[in-house]
């Protein structure tokens, strides 16, 4: 094996300092040039470089579970495993993933944030029962450590003292700025310069001391270590070594030894330096945390403008209701330039809010809000929403708020993959008693169904895709009323096409082929998936036999789902088929790919279409 | 107004501390009669007299969002807030909520845990925006603190500096025993003895040293107050008062006054004596958390035996289980008794553990052990596995591991109400690939879809009732395979009742009733929601033309509504009617006076299905 970036345990022991450090800049610079032409994580990468080349050079990657938190900081580990030949597909279809994955021969999956430390619970358990030697070593940046869960993991492991070895990679950001009491706890200024000041007025107080202080002094010794950043895992029963220069590959390989050692569960505070290694990158908070294709002198991107994005239309639309209506308030959960929240924050820092990774905090305090009649809008990605789903329930929908959620990245998602998709909200929300579902199918329509939702009593949930709706043909904007759907097409076809939200989008472009065939079909809006028009679906019922249902939501409890049971109910005749998506995990890969490899795009649809009707 | 116990703060501040505890004490015995003769949270409601009498002394109960954690122990508040006339039907159909609740004059809702302080943080948010005085006032219990909502919201209280009070019940021992690194920190062995000896020491060496070290003393003085309980929230920037005596109403009150006065989040860490005021119950862990009518004198339970509950089942045959295979594990997130895997714990305590209130740790702790090999029962109430939804996704369901949820609670819970009604879990599970549903209807298929369990490829989930099985005859058990029906009773019959789970025992009750009025029904168990038996279900649906549908479950994304899907897809004419639940949150109440009042007892059905049939 002749390569340049591939590299086991025993061959990194044997490399010098120098070696190292030669080899993490050829690493960082194959990870901008890869990641400039398809897009990806760049400054988690490359601010993770020297971790993970330590993790290799003291752990065995063969036998020890590494668990990236996340995962958007594994490409080193990727590189090191073996996988430099593909490292140029990653993130594309049939590639290799942008976040680990067992079946390319990582531990453990992880695209949402926080789950490396309970992972590494219950590996120390599974190791403990085997009566083996390995370590787990858990990857976790500041950012994630806001999530609840990895405090319960904590909280867990330093009960446990199973071996193990949590690298904190502290750099002071998450993917925006950090947020709450503990990052500014962890924040570099009190963990350098306080600590170092206050350790040297201690010094040179002991000097002065007569030695009948001897026991005081070493009392003092031991409870002045209690005020550095280590104190608060130490309180949890954890040890603590930090904090350390997370580019620095001599303290990095000290460190993991002396943790290795322990036989304990034991954190590693590291500072690193988000983006290291591209100047443009370096220090940046959002920007450059996710990026598409760039050119890597200007650090521009490479596909620029195109329609305006759904997030765009709700940051700007939310900014113009917040200047009307003062009870409106909002939150995301360390999503602000993802959602587009940030304009609002930045703009009213009093109404509305980053609360860090914490999407079950989010959702309650502002339940809390609106039992205090004020109109909170919750900015989310569907995929995260499931992380609150007892929030919603509990103290949403059971109490009859008047809460929005704004749904965003609804649907395929692209490149992020199976764990970033958006199928599954209509399926887990539409069951919920007091909550209704509305979805837009343009930008006019996404700015109605917010004017709405200001007015709408009680919760609902209205979602949108990434990027940019399909829909090119501008229908009269409805007038939003709750359980209103709209009849865009009407014909005397016993064909129907019902789309929900871009699914609009998709039947229009279905539509369009279906005329060139000749082939006349009725268009409906649905806007509400919950509740139902039922009026207009009874009318629809009596003059169609097929309704084909188009919306971006699995199928299971989608859309075509909920249509069904309204035919059960009346006891109608009609056929419903559905291209919402199969029940299984969808891939990574370009939407369009995904879709075709779907059978979900316009053609095949077509085609399936009219193998039906013949 | 002449009562007893009602009383305004204005009252209450002008009697004096030894009224106060006659009070507090006459209190404690209507709790007591009252509980003992409905049933419902004992020992919690007795620890909490003292500090909620300090609550609504200090602040006006009328304007103050008094937030009660679970609000298991918000009887005294009731009794306090002009509910006594009603108290006595505590937990009755149609009377009183045994939980705080806005339409009886609450802030709001609670059932589950941990939500309290995220909603004192959108209370202090929508204070300050209002420009009002009121401080919101928090009651959470230590047990409470282990769940990672608590600590998001901490986060953000601490970092915000909202005024805002914390009152910390610290009983030691939640619902069971205390867990976790947090809990041994909070516990008052290091609260009191540890604190107080230390004191005395740094005391007595400050007499003995000399001038010189004053400084240092200062200092000194300074960081050991560190090592308090209060460290952990001073850490993350809350003021911290205490340890007092949660039933010491002169130290309560001034406690109260205190925090009140700051104007800035603060922690009271009040120490308490669950079920205090009752010699049986007082330090009892579990026993008396939540109870059944009982006989004040003796403590013995009213209503005995009566059939073997599923918990038992379950934590019987998962003991027998667990002896024969040796790789199985398991996991209860703070309900060791409610799931019935206390035994195991107590059996094998390095292969099953009570990780405390930390539902996603648990799931997601577990997924990392099926990784490695074992095989991992997760105990859990349905309605409790909403708040881990996104690690059954994220970190079970996409990565196909062999991880089983065994979910007790599904269906009604009786009298615990709308926030533990278990009747979503089939909507929300079945959209997630790779995840198969199953339920028994008795014990012998309990028993067998468990051992079947243990060799289930994939994720599996399956469903049982509180309390017990309600199918009163013997079918011949099935041997559980993949996706494999029991067509229980066959006939000629153009009728079919199918069951799921419990829904097997209502199906058969209605069977009974419709055969005395002379009409044919063939008889089927589904015993897989997920996937569904297609060859028998395209038998039944080519011979039958209507199904009434039998299962716990809200009709939205229920059994019904997957058979439906089933029934379009093959372009079968059957009728399909469902006896789930309707779209509404289900109330409070003995089971069959729900089921009742929501048309679902056997009379109710066998009217409905005699309507249709006419």
């Amino acid at each position: 094996m002749n390569k340049i970036f591939t590299h086991s345990q025993i061959d990194l022991e044997s490399l010098s300092i120098n070696e190292l450090e030669s080899l993490a800049q050829k690493i960082r610079q194959e990870i901008i040039k890869v990641v400039s032409k398809n897009g990806g994580h760049l400054s988690s990468n490359l601010g993770a470089v020297e971790l993970t080349i330590g993790m290799h050079t003291v752990f065995d990657a063969k036998t020890t579970p590494f668990i990236f938190d996340v995962s958007h900081q594994s490409y080193t580990h990727k590189l090191l495993s073996g996988k430099e030949d593909i490292f140029h597909t990653l993130r594309q279809f049939n590639g290799l993933s942008g976040y680990t994955k067992p079946s390319e021969g990582d531990y453990f999956i992880a695209g949402h944030s926080s789950t490396s430390l309970s992972l590494a619970v219950g590996a120390c358990k599974a190791i403990a029962l085997k009566g083996e030697k390995r370590i787990p070593v858990a990857l976790i940046g500041d950012g994630a450590l806001s999530a609840g869960m990895a405090y319960e993991a904590l909280n867990e492991l330093g009960d446990s003292k199973f071996p193990c070895v949590v690298i904190l990679n502290d750099n002071e950001m998450s993917i925006s700025k950090p947020i709450g009491a503990i990052s500014k706890y962890l924040s570099q200024a009190m963990a350098t310069q306080f600590y170092q000041n206050f350790k040297k007025r201690i010094a040179k107080m002991l000097d002065i001391l007569p030695d009948s202080a001897t026991y005081m002094a070493k009392r003092f010794e031991e409870s002045f270590k209690l005020i550095t950043p280590g104190l608060l895992f130490e309180e949890l029963g954890l040890e603590y070594i930090g904090p350390i220069d997370g580019h620095n590959l001599t303290e990095i390989i000290s460190a993991l030894k002396q943790a290795k050692a322990m036989q304990k569960p034991c954190v590693i505070h590291a500072q690193t330096l988000k983006g290291k290694g591209y100047a443009l990158a370096e220090g940046q908070h959002s920007k450059w945390h996710g990026v598409g294709a760039f050119d890597i002198d200007s650090g521009e991107a490479l596909k620029k403008g195109g329609a305006k994005s759904a997030t765009e239309i709700f940051s700007q639309k939310l900014l113009q209701l917040a200047e009307k209506y003062k009870n409106i308030v909002g939150v995301t959960a360390a999503m602000p330039s993802g959602t587009g929240l940030d304009k609002l924050i930045e703009r009213y820092p009093d109404r509305f809010w980053d609360v860090a990774i914490a999407e079950q905090h989010a959702v309650t305090s502002m339940a809390a809000m609106a039992r205090e009649g004020f109109k909170p809008f919750i900015a989310i990605y569907s995929t995260f929403l499931q992380r609150a789903y007892d929030q919603v329930i509990h103290d949403c929908a059971i109490m009859n708020l008047n809460v929005v959620f704004a749904m965003d990245r609804a649907g395929i998602v692209g490149e992020d993959g199976e764990t970033h998709q958006g199928v599954f909200d209509v399926s887990f929300l539409a069951p919920l008693p007091n909550l209704s579902l509305v979805a837009p199918r343009d930008e006019r329509m996404m700015e109605n169904i917010m004017e709405y939702a200001y007015f709408h009593q009680g919760p609902l949930a209205f979602r949108y895709p990434r990027g940019s709706f399909i829909l090119d043909q501008e229908f009269s904007p409805s007038k939003i009323e709750l359980a209103k759907a709209q009849w865009l097409i009407k014909n005397e076809s016993n064909i129907a096409f019902i789309g929900y939200g871009q699914g609009v989008g998709k039947a229009w472009q279905v539509f369009k082929k279906m005329q060139e065939l000749e082939q006349d079909v009725n268009l409906i809006d649905l806007i509400f998936a919950k509740p139902l028009d039922e009026m207009l679906l009874k009318e629809l019922a009596k003059k169609t036999k097929v309704w084909f249902v188009f919306s971006e939501n699995a199928k299971i409890g989608g859309v075509a789902s909920l249509l069904q049971t309204f035919i059960q109910k009346y006891d109608f005749n009609v056929k419903i088929i559905s291209f919402e998506y199969e029940d299984r995990f969808i891939e990574h890969g370009k939407t369009n790919e995904v879709e075709k490899n779907l059978k979900l795009d316009v053609e095949s649809i077509v085609q399936e279409i009219q193998i039906y009707l013949s």
